[in-house]
């Protein structure tokens, strides 16, 4: 298997579906899959499946297909999901609060446990569960709970802001859920979720493809 | 120019980010910017900016750099910014409220117009401006509107059956925040927003660069 530092990005990207899908086969029962046969299901190239898994070594026998169980055990050790992934949540707004009634609840590992807005009525609150503190006990609290991921919903103006003071508590990485790019602390990974960059892209494909359908002649109406 | 048709896939999806900055840029007066500069701001290597941007033709000259407005005018025409998107959401819980509340509202060119819920005391009132519908009048409200847009915030479980209804409906596109993996109408284009999943890689990666750190014997701290 190789370790953790050579797997590539974009294999550790696909890694959270497919343990998801391994979870669902597993659930159902199935013992063994094909490449081909998990590609129809996550709509990836069954080449790209086979290229992925073989990073872990030989997992899988030409026409017999993947043991789901023994997969499912391998990738679960890779993200690492026995160990509980407890959350800071900055910013309690629309979002935020999604976000906590929802809290990644099919995946018990992750959990948003702690949360930190500027709004006075919300300051001092439990929410679903979840206490919300002053910015004031950002740093005390994520040390306290010794928390390194965090979730930002504030917006981009003030997110730059944040970054240093959730640096110096000792996070590690975070979603971020303001588009614009950062200066990144040295020890800190941000993830950027862009919804209207999503909708372009996805707008501008299907426009795409509108077109390349009548430019082809082909109408498949 | 390439033609809409020819365009890298992973162009297209950057496009959306470089418009956003090029905007910012124009909006500061900044009218010339070389590739390296732009690269420091969004975080992506000057080397994969110019190959997109060659896709374009000629836009820039050594030493010279981009010129901002010429550059900002370009994508706008690849993006289509000047029509107006109107957006069926499907789905008014927590997070499709917070998605109306937002509303796109930094891009004047994308906007929910419509929703669609199933909880009955949701049904034919205005939330923010937005009338949400029962699912019944999906079809009749999205063909009045002739909108070919849709976000659905629908879980996994139903996501499934939402989706003939809005291939029946003419809808083109969607951005599913179900992150299981659909099949999608002949028609139909999805795009799946994941948080848990990029919640997951991010852990995965940050965990794998604290380790790196310590193999290779660098502590920066």
């Amino acid at each position: 298997m190789k370790s953790k530092t050579n797997l590539p990005n974009a294999t550790a990207e696909r890694i959270p579906m497919y343990y998801r899908y391994l979870n669902m086969l597993a659930a159902s029962q199935v013992q063994r899959i094909k490449s081909q046969e998990l590609s129809k299901l996550i709509h990836i190239p069954s080449a790209t499946i086979r290229r992925d898994f073989s990073c872990f070594g030989e997992l899988g026998r030409s026409g017999y297909g993947y043991d789901v169980q023994f997969l499912k055990e391998t990738f679960a050790k890779v993200l690492n999901v026995n160990k509980l992934e407890k959350i800071a949540l900055i910013g309690v707004g629309n979002l935020g609060q999604a976000l906590i009634r929802n809290n990644f609840r099919r995946n018990p590992n992750l959990k948003i446990t702690i949360a930190f807005e500027q709004n006075e009525t919300l300051i001092d609150t439990i929410f679903n569960g979840v206490p919300i503190y002053s910015m004031a006990l950002l740093r005390q609290k994520i040390q306290e709970n010794e928390i390194t991921t965090a979730i930002s919903t504030v917006p981009s103006a003030h997110a730059g802001k944040i970054m240093p003071l959730l640096d110096e508590a000792g996070i590690r990485s975070v979603l971020n859920f303001a588009p614009e790019r950062l200066k990144t602390p040295q020890h800190m990974m941000i993830r950027y979720i862009d919804l209207t960059s999503e909708l372009q892209t996805l707008i501008y494909l299907s426009d795409r493809e509108a077109e390349n359908q009548v430019l082809s002649g082909v109408d498949q109406s």
